[in-house]
């Protein structure tokens, strides 16, 4: 059993703690590492990183799907065990590169289980480590249902191993998750289920493109069942799934994931030895992102925070924390405009204030059918939906975009958000053309300036 | 033959041309606006638009190319005939819907071949303008070889035309039209060569990435030919054209196109009767746009300006003269940073300062190979390079992108340039994760903040 001493100790090492750690090496305090699972955490591991890598894929039969009998001759098809090789390629490097990076950086890192003893000792098997500051960095999980047979039901690190893509699947949730997964499934060829024990599919987007997204998924086959409350899972004799719901409604397929929400991984750290509290779905933090314990704080998607939880959320608070450790002084953590994207077919992404909020404001809302535009016209993209909330000043507040490459497309809102543009200004821009950027400077505000 | 008076007279109803009568009309001045050709003129007609439409076909061919063997099942061709009826799908209703514009904003418009009969009066066939200020907007179009069998060669808006690919073509031009089309005859199965009085391809871009873009194409089966003085050309007797060169070397092809460079459409418009001059390849204007007459202006490709002739810029330029004309106390134009793009397999864009001028100015340049970028490595993009320029302070002077998608990312290189950033300002944005946007603010100008 040794001890060691650091200046800092971070527990997790998903994007959020591996920033902070390479930032307060960078600003010369003594950094140590933990991280129980798989280096680099949820994000690149089995988060957002391979399921854009699956998503290429299913993008490029979109493209040629679109543009049958526009000049575009094939039949594309999705091979899941290559599809799988490729994401594989660029998953299972990971570990190795972080471990690389951090040893490069001269961050000390040691795998195992942590728990606190008191508020400055961390316990893992065979060692002990003290240190200054404490940053809990542990991430999320996916909620369990709880019900009986619960261990029947999978999860989204299942579903991006999965080494055959099941002929029948369900997806349990109506947020990004299922989403994002039911299109891939589909384009996998899967029949696809989404249960949800609600009516409400991705709650806090707007709600006009959702509706579209949600009749675009049931017209390519996808099977939406709402109110659908599942109080037992079942398998059957030859290994299929079946969910129960309270109603007497059944469902059986080949696997079903779990895909309802997510939780702070905050109930395996003895955090109570460190007084640190449990608040909502994650740790309490204040506005310094401090815990109840002032110098242990809490970052990523185990913090309760009104963010949503993203990668480059969980970073930018990483770096805030690190300059916060570094100079006490700082003030508190102000957050820009985040983009949010549901990386369906097409793609859903939103920033700032949505129509909903801006209709409680008396903010004026532009909407722009963008199908005739350049950039979707030449792809005869189905569907391609812009929103443009203004407040009273006819500054850009917030943006909703529906279409194939709204990934990008809503960068140029945050931008313009964050340096509280007008359409005017934007227009003011001067883009390759033709370009997403150039139709939306040529459409936009038209006869504003 | 009637006489008609104005406040503006515009000659020319491209992109330039109606981006001003728009912008004097709203402004309360009486505009007419003459076009001999095409409402709308080169751009969306036989240019830009027309290009980018036909490379959404080819774009779904490579991307499928890229993931073979990493998911992606298929062969896709491209069929020209239906390929053409998406691109005339685009272009056949322009001149419908500009003149229902220009009629919805109360916009005079005539038709026919204009002629300055003095520095207020333009002479078309059947009436006269007088107008107290002119705008020249009249374009520019392919410069002829002006050698014996010229008349065999075809242009670019043949080209756009084309009602079915020929099995064996010639691009005259190492610019950037010849290099776009030799990537859209490649992909829609022609046999492609590239013949160059010179040995400079894409004079003026950074020299690394157009060797690799020369290459790229090389592979694929273009065949370049350096140093071909083309001195005649003629027909064989099934119709097919060959070139011959002041070395001896001949090329004989089904149909052979011009793309070595454009002249500015000063020399029908009896200008001199204006007091209008020529110099270079366009009309001589100040740094107010005026002619050497000053109450008529040049704008767009017939201007002799040191910017590129891009449909940005001659937009630009339009509004920035009717707001000189609404307001002649306006100081001189100002042109922001303008991207420019070679839409190839792969794009090569490039904003700003280029690597050559930068070495003479000890500004430092950081280039990234991007290909494991997330962005990119998805795709599987067999090539995908940037550089940045920045100057003594870091701020970034220029950049250029090869890449799929360089016509978009290039845009955010324009917006860093115009607003001053340097790469950590740039690492500051919060993009929508993982896009292209957020990975440059991950691994662009790493350590630096």
């Amino acid at each position: 059993m040794t001890l060691e001493h650091f200046d800092v100790g971070i527990i997790g090492a998903g994007p959020a703690g591996l920033s902070a750690a390479f930032a307060l090496k960078a600003g010369g305090k003594s950094v140590v590492i933990i991280e129980e699972y798989l280096w680099g955490g949820t994000c690149p591991n089995y988060g957002c990183d391979p399921k854009k890598m699956l998503l290429a894929a299913v993008e490029a039969k979109d493209q040629v799907e679109h543009l049958a009998g526009a000049g575009v001759v094939g039949d594309v098809k999705l091979d899941w065990t290559t599809l799988m090789r490729h994401k594989m390629a660029f998953t299972e490097p990971i570990t190795a590169r972080k471990i690389v990076g951090l040893d490069e950086a001269g961050i000390a890192h040691r795998y195992g289980h942590a728990e606190f003893v008191d508020d400055q000792t961390v316990q893992l098997p065979g060692n002990t480590i003290k240190a200054n500051n404490w940053i809990i960095a542990t991430g999320a999980r996916p909620a369990r249902l709880d019900v009986p047979g619960d261990h029947y039901l999978l999860d989204n690190e299942d579903f991006l191993n999965l080494a055959t893509m099941p002929d029948e699947i369900t997806l349990i949730g109506g947020g990004f998750i299922a989403i994002e997964f039911a299109n891939i499934a589909l384009a996998a060829g899967a029949k696809v289920h989404l249960v949800l024990k609600h009516d409400v599919v991705l709650r806090g987007f707007d709600r006009d493109m959702v509706a579209t997204m949600v009749a675009e998924m049931t017209a390519k086959g996808v099977n939406f069942q709402f109110m659908f409350d599942t109080d037992t899972v079942t398998q059957t004799a030859d290994g299929r799934v079946t969910l129960h719901a309270t109603d007497g409604r059944t469902l059986t397929v080949a696997a079903a994931f779990l895909a309802a929400g997510r939780k702070g991984n905050t109930d395996q750290l003895n955090i109570e030895a460190a007084g640190v509290q449990v608040e909502g779905n994650g740790i309490k933090v204040d506005e310094y992102l401090r815990t109840t314990t002032e110098h242990i704080y809490a970052v990523g998607d185990v913090a309760n925070l009104p963010v949503p939880k993203l990668t480059p959320t969980s970073s930018a608070e990483a770096r805030y924390v690190a300059g916060h450790i570094l100079n006490p002084a700082n003030g508190p953590m102000v957050f820009p405009a985040t983009p949010v994207v549901v990386f369906g077919s097409p793609k859903l992404g939103e920033v700032g204030i949505t129509e909903a909020v801006a209709l409680t404001q008396g903010y004026s809302i532009e909407s722009f059918d963008m199908s005739h535009w350049m950039g979707y016209y030449r792809n005869l993209e189905p569907v391609a939906q812009a929103k443009v909330i203004l407040d009273q000043q006819g500054v850009i507040v917030g943006a909703s975009v529906l279409a194939a490459h709204a990934d990008e497309l809503i960068n140029y809102f945050t931008s313009a958000i964050n340096r509280k543009q007008t359409q005017a200004d934007m227009r003011k821009e001067m883009y390759s053309y033709p370009s997403l950027g150039s139709d939306m400077t040529a459409f936009m505000g038209g006869g504003m300036d």
